[in-house]
């Protein structure tokens, strides 16, 4: 890509990025509005967590998707709400003293510090359902199919073979030395499951056929695994303020990631030959797929 | 009732539970099977948790109510296995150190004693998410209507509007004295809205239309809170060994239920005119709606 593509490509995204942020946003403030009972605290933690922070990454990319295939953008919103709840719901589970033990998430007090530890289980488990009940309204999609199949593939992406799961061998991966395979593996249910349902929802919602999909499942997997090694990146070489999380804590943990198990520059080299994969993954759409190849630059690109 | 009828009634009720019980944990046996990796103990904890434990009261009711629609039995199993899975992890999570601290559940360890903390709130997410994959897969209904209908009102009644918000509530029942109304709604949201919705998912299965359901929600509301009245006099008047869990707990809390707020007697009063009046919401229906009187009954006379 030459000087001025590069530029380009940076002001799409930032303007895309804003503008998801500002609707995720809106809309999590509508669906989260405190009711006047003793439930207020739990709407308030909630809010505390999915309001205002983030990058917004995963609404984006179903945003992004979605466009190839001309879906209602109300449509592809909601989803990608719905998928936020979800990777919401999970920081802030990750982040209790039992798990990661983490103070501060985004740039803010995570929500057990801002709140307390039962708020924070409550709050992660209201969102977790809250992701459903958007999926499952019609208006995140008329036909019931695709919001069945939107669903069994996020339950699944969510589930004890996805996210749940891949948190589990994370960690397992305090005590035990796993190789490349088994990380890679590791952090595929981790986080990858989560970003390649997104891109597979903008097909989804798009009626495209399963056989239809080979190519953004493929950009998916890859943009995914350069996710996690440019994350495992920031951790060894970011510091805190700029990632509004703590840094250097796998080395702390005495965790097996990419990082430590390639080195630095191959980490590095491997998630650049990630990114252009991902986009040669995208070959056969033209110019209304700029956005999904802005991304996968910009996931490679991050120091946050 | 007369004597004869109510050892017919037990008799029924005991072969019933028997088999939902035998049916539930085969389906969970099956489900759950532990992959050959690092996440053997997520799925030995979500097997601790749901298999071999509990009445079951919830498949039962979903099978009973769908009985009354020729459902197929296989769907109305795989619902009630769906709306179980929700109802261990609330237990799970409910059972933490943050939350009530308890250690036993069911007469037996509760998750984050036999494994620990981490695992059990995976073990609760990950089952959180099984509920919504099993009631997406077309194997639960042919068709994705009543498979995105059962979703909804599920994720609803999981969620802030329901069990989870009346979880946050009855954290905060602990420092604020709650009236009698309020305990009502706090305590539908809490077990009510998970009971409405086993009863109420008999009637989806079997596409009956939201008009010719309303005695059948009648019954479900009137049910659930007999159920829970009942639980509170359990816990003020029952032992730790017949409950499978500790007692005397809301005392010690200084949390206001319905026994502190109408004494013991006018308690077991209110509990036996719900019951009566639930059974009589099921006048229309003939001696296929027998298994849900019998239900009703049991909620009342039970005693763990």
């Amino acid at each position: 890509m030459n000087e001025l593509a590069a530029v380009a490509d940076a002001d799409l995204l930032e303007e895309e990025l804003g503008a998801i942020a500002a609707d995720v946003d809106a809309m999590f403030d509508r669906l989260l509005e405190a009711p006047a009972d003793a439930r207020a605290p739990l709407f308030e933690a909630m809010r505390h967590a999915a309001i205002g922070g983030g990058k917004r990454l995963r609404p984006l990319l179903v945003r992004a998707a979605a466009r190839l295939f001309a879906v209602d953008p109300d449509c592809a919103l909601r989803a990608g709400v719905a998928v936020e709840a979800i990777h919401v719901y999970s920081l802030i589970h990750d982040d209790l003293p039992a798990m990661d033990d983490d103070a501060m998430r985004r740039g803010k007090p995570t929500v057990h510090i801002a709140f307390d530890e039962a708020t924070a289980i409550l709050a992660g488990d209201a969102l977790h359902a809250m992701a459903f009940e958007i999926l499952s309204d019609p208006d995140t999609h008329a036909d019931p199919f695709v919001r069945a199949e939107l669903i069994a593939e996020l339950a699944r992406a969510a589930g004890p073979s996805g996210m749940a799961g891949g948190q589990m061998m994370d960690l397992a991966a305090e005590h035990q030395s796993f190789d490349l395979a088994t990380v890679t593996r590791l952090q595929h249910m981790k986080t990858g499951a989560l970003i390649c349902w997104c891109v597979e929802a903008g097909a989804i919602l798009g009626r495209v056929p399963h056989e239809g999909r080979a190519g953004l499942r493929a950009y998916a997997r890859d943009i995914g695994l350069a996710f996690q090694i440019v994350d495992d990146l920031i951790d060894v070489e970011g510091d805190a303020a700029t990632a509004g999380k703590a840094v250097g804590k796998d080395a702390d943990a005495g965790k097996e990631t990419f990082v430590s198990l390639m080195g630095v520059e191959r980490a590095r080299e491997q998630a650049r030959i990630l990114t252009e994969q991902a986009i040669s993954h995208l070959a056969s759409h033209g110019r209304e797929a700029d956005l999904l190849r802005a991304i996968a630059r910009y996931i490679l690109e991050r120091n946050h």
